[in-house]
């Protein structure tokens, strides 16, 4: 509870390069094997022994679960005025993410298109990169976010 | 209990417009909310009044929760064998998932292309579209996903 609110951004704050650095969030086992259980109830996310044999090489989060925690951080460090209501996204995951790992979010605007019909309102595309402790990239996120201008 | 096991699918089996459809997932209020709180906290997702003035009018799931829940269902209903490993994906949501929707998904085989390097293996893309009992889309998701041919 040391840091100050962060200020909400409108669309009128914002411009491509502009970057946003998330804190860290640390993957345990057990949460990772419960969330496999509840929404990827694959073997090589559940059990170490059963994950060797296979691509992974040992045991390996969801690509979901990765993708939730980093919603997580993004929500944590990107300060958008009314929330981060996403359209679409792509998502990618270069290397799987293991127990133990220390999540972090980098995130960077790539894009800025103010709305044709509305001008309250635009897109922004907004890619995030989610490393672990050891600089390895985990996911690569592309998502178009709503954010609207200061009302004047 | 009452099901046979379903066959485990190799590259061989699978053909451009093949279709997989899945059971039921009922998504209650306390489910959603403990998933927003952990992953995507905003007002939006955890409070019905406060959603209200939104964008999403009323307390909506967060789509990562949508996302989730639509992998659940494909585990649950497309049978490739070694599981389902997905390199990337494509996801947007058309509408809000609400508490009580009891979602489903169809899943159809879009693409296939044997890897080049390797013999073995090839990749597939399969969209994925999540409805829910109303019939609404809330989701499309197109995945690349990693299948290996039989071994002869």
């Amino acid at each position: 509870m040391s840091e100050l609110p962060a200020p909400r951004l409108h669309l009128d704050d914002l411009f491509v390069g502009q970057t946003f650095h998330s804190g860290e969030y640390l993957l345990d086992e057990v949460s990772l094997k419960d969330f496999a259980r509840e929404f990827d109830p694959q073997p090589f996310h559940l059990d170490h022994e059963a994950a060797l044999p296979t691509l992974f090489g040992g045991l390996a989060a969801s690509g979901w679960h990765t993708a939730a925690i980093s919603m997580r951080l993004m929500v944590d460090s990107v300060p958008i005025a009314g929330g981060m209501i996403g359209a679409g996204v792509e998502v990618s995951w270069p290397q799987p993410t293991r127990p133990g790992d220390r999540l972090r979010l980098t995130s960077s605007i790539i894009e800025i298109s103010p709305s044709r019909s509305k001008p309250d309102r635009g897109w922004i595309k907004l890619e995030s990169l989610t490393f672990n402790h050891k600089d390895e990239l985990l996911q690569r996120l592309v998502s178009r976010i709503l954010v609207f201008r200061r009302s004047t």
